[in-house]
């Protein structure tokens, strides 16, 4: 049996060196370095990579590590919420701003102010989203996929930080199944009052079926759960393959009986991933356990690089 | 100030009498007694009553707790996600079966069974409902909204304890805004590889404002959180309206920043959820919660009647 | 394998009946479900009965539920927190009042009210608890044990419904292993400033060995976790028992690795609950729970003595 | 209204670098500086700091983060649960070893492992424990206080990475308020049965209350809750003083109503933490948040001393 080794820590240590120390301890510490190689091995290697995001992490500060691990070709397949999405348009041309837990919502209404737990988004934001979005909604005569919906929406946007534009310039696909729940979707739906536009949310799942399909070894960081996990787990339900390495940072756990508390192990029993996988679930809010695990891996990826 | 008034408990003494204790009591149980007088005044008024379904409810046993509020004329409106429609659809031919939460899953796959926390899914249902889904799928040249997709397979249905059934013959629109998100979206895929079927969940939008619109008060029950809280409660968004009377009952908590476990009073801030609005959160698991709640409030309702 | 059986609920319907319901659901139903029939079995069989308390759960009004269960002989051993004992003398001559979780705490403590999530206690009330403790504190040359000093407390309070005042009419042992970390702590401190007491905590370590080693099978009811919890597991560790029956109650999870959530199951590897044991952990807030359990509980055992 | 400020990650990028990013972020990023910014006032200031510690953290593999801390003058008071002392000692002499969560525990308890969570201790090193303690357990006629009961322990002691011994040589009291529950208590308890020992825990409240009233400005770092949080912040309310400044990581929400979760504002109604208190609560596994925050704070400690 292992000994647990104790954690040591120093002035000026490093992301890596701290996660290094905890490999051998107990609970959620061994988990993230757990997690930490994981993601190392996948993004290092020849996987497609899957990236399942949920939870109002744009919004909390998330959205420039998503791209730039687009950017950086690290994401191959983003599975999201239309939250995420509208947030990283509203970010296009305007900040989110720095709120509190305990506000006075009726007052905050009266504000102009909708808040999500302590950040905040002021009504004139939603107005020029809303010009943006009925300025460059895609109008066509026949059905396109949710998938080829997103990249037009990306290829009008300039952010160069935009989720949206960077996945537009890396072909990287865009899954959002519940397009209509949010504003993208209120937005779609006041666009084609007189205009055309079918979003055919079905050919998404012929496209990461066919990515499943093609792909030689998968694997996937899950944050958060709900529509995104489950999306992206599923697409191997119709094909021999099955996810090699998973990762998932949620904040529910098995208990509850829920999708995005469920634990990677209840995977292996639909086939959605493979009884050989390599899986850790860290549990706790994923807008730190992300960071460090991203960057920790970034690090071992360039001293590797640069070793050779 | 009011006094905690403790609880007294007594053998033989009845749900709703056991609910009326905890009024004067702290944490959550006075919140279960404002969940169950909330519901009580929704269910006996004259609000569009919303009920919005998340987590694995249906193979956990609420399905017939839920079929029997909409045949009892209790649910107008439900929003829910794919996998409770599926898990609906596979209870008309056979049962979900009692599992363990710690099962060994690679040996569940070898034995063909799906798990779902404590519940398992023998996978001759999934083949079972392969069959009927090919076969009772609508084929259709033009494309026809989510509700209307659902409905029709609704009709095909013909158990009456079913809730795509009980919803078809109440006239109870069924909202899955990530329809793609499940096996049904799987089967439609595979369906329509030599068949027309297009879903437009953006039709979706303006059938549930338009709801909202000519709604005279509106409650909503919300059971987990995910994709049918935020859907039905965003239909509020483009109306002059907001939700009346709100219930939501979670395992998740507001600290983490989710959707899922957001505070309704969060919701007022965006004008989800008017700031006059009588609304709790109960947090717990569900199963527990919700049919304590429903029971406590059928009994109280059926009182009120008789004693007219 | 057994079928998952819908769960059907009535209008008038009992708690028992309700309860039996869930008997084959997944998730906390089926927990609940199994929590009743352990404790049907602990009150009606010939185990000795601990009862391990901690959380507020007398502010909360829980207090007269667990002296009620004293007064009936269905605790033989209670463990708990200094806080509820604190709160269960204060409930003599004042009650608790509701608040909101969400409160000015500097308001409310310029308004000399103490606040436990949505309770509040008025500073009159500790001041109350000071003069009554000052009078009825013993004053001992030698060393007392922990219960001995809680008898004695409880000998001089003439509330029926109190814990500690039915737990001496009873013989119930209260042990509270963390006496001086709760206001009975600093009052003692206070009141020996001019006179003697000894609390001599480690006398409660024989007594409640003792206990254990005259058993003759033993079950257990936890409500949290802490100090109770481990004090009461932890006294089996030096006997060749260990407890057959034992019921969790907890809102903390596995996860976290800290004992409060710890499984039950876990208890086994150390001896301290036999591996032939009946457990079950109900996940989730106790002033919902317990009740629940505890008024089905004791409708099974009224019926039972009918029936004979 | 100030602005989010999307975080950016680097290779290489510092522990305070990707702490100092967080700063402008939502949900937990966000406390998690808030925590390194308190906690490096704490260090860096004038402060008599406290140290309240629950959990597994020792087993988990925190001994030595704290024994250093300890060393390094960052911990005047450490109040803490039995369960972390004796794992602290048994370190001296033997390593706990890594298990798995789901392990068969009765297995387990053949093999004479006992587990917490996916740690397992050898029975062998309990029996180490014991005849160590037999051999250096304090012979006394008369009380001797809790804090001095370990002190004499940790005197015994010679590994310098033990938090008891560290505690010793630097004169950092270390509070234990519920000693007998935990195998100290138990071996403390065979002990006396052929000699004399009394632990008089009613002195620690003389000791640590004389503590609050001699500092001039107080700060806690809060792991985990219970006891030691609560023993830590009740100290204050028998004097004028209260908590300047306050974090705590803990994985319990306020939701629950107990003390593990309760906010610290909660403790301000209380008179425990002043209403100008500097303080916040970073929710998540403590074996996560707590390193990074202390390698960050001690990152920007040393980098204030270098730049004077």
């Amino acid at each position: 049996m292992q000994s647990v080794r104790q954690m040591e820590i120093d002035a000026g240590m490093s992301i890596e060196d701290l996660v290094a120390n905890m490999e051998h301890c107990g609970f959620g510490a061994r988990r993230l370095f757990e997690a930490t190689s994981i993601y190392e091995q996948m993004l290092g290697g020849s996987y497609t990579k899957f990236f399942a995001l949920s939870g109002a992490m744009v919004p909390a500060g998330l959205r420039n590590v998503i791209s730039g691990l687009i950017r950086d070709g690290y994401i191959d397949v983003l599975v999201t919420t239309g939250a995420n999405l509208v947030h990283d348009i509203i970010e296009c041309f305007g900040s989110h701003c720095l709120g509190a837990p305990d506000s006075d919502d009726a007052a905050l209404r009266l504000a102009g102010l909708s808040r999500i737990y302590d950040v905040v988004v002021p009504d004139e934001h939603f107005i020029k989203f809303e010009e943006l979005m009925q300025s460059i909604l895609p109008q066509r005569a026949n059905p396109i996929s949710g998938t080829e919906f997103l990249r037009l929406i990306g290829s009008q946007i300039s952010d160069s930080k935009s989720i949206l534009r960077s996945a537009y310039e890396r072909h990287v696909p865009v899954f959002c199944p519940a397009l209509s729940d949010s504003m993208i979707g209120l937005q779609s739906w006041l666009f084609r009052q007189n205009r055309a536009l079918y979003v055919d949310t079905l050919a998404d799942v012929k496209e990461i079926v066919d990515i499943c399909y093609q792909s030689n070894g998968a694997g996937i960081m899950i944050i958060g759960g709900g529509v995104p996990k489950n999306f992206a787990l599923q697409s191997m339900l119709v094909t021999p393959r099955s996810f090699d390495l998973a990762v998932q940072l949620t904040t529910d756990t098995p208990e509850n009986g829920g999708l995005s508390g469920a634990t990677l192990s209840e995977a292996i029993s639909w086939g959605k991933i493979s009884e050989n996988a390599r899986y850790v679930t860290v549990y706790g809010d994923a807008t730190i356990t992300f960071p460090f695990i991203a960057a920790a891996t970034l690090s071992r990826l360039e001293k590797k690089k640069l070793s050779h």
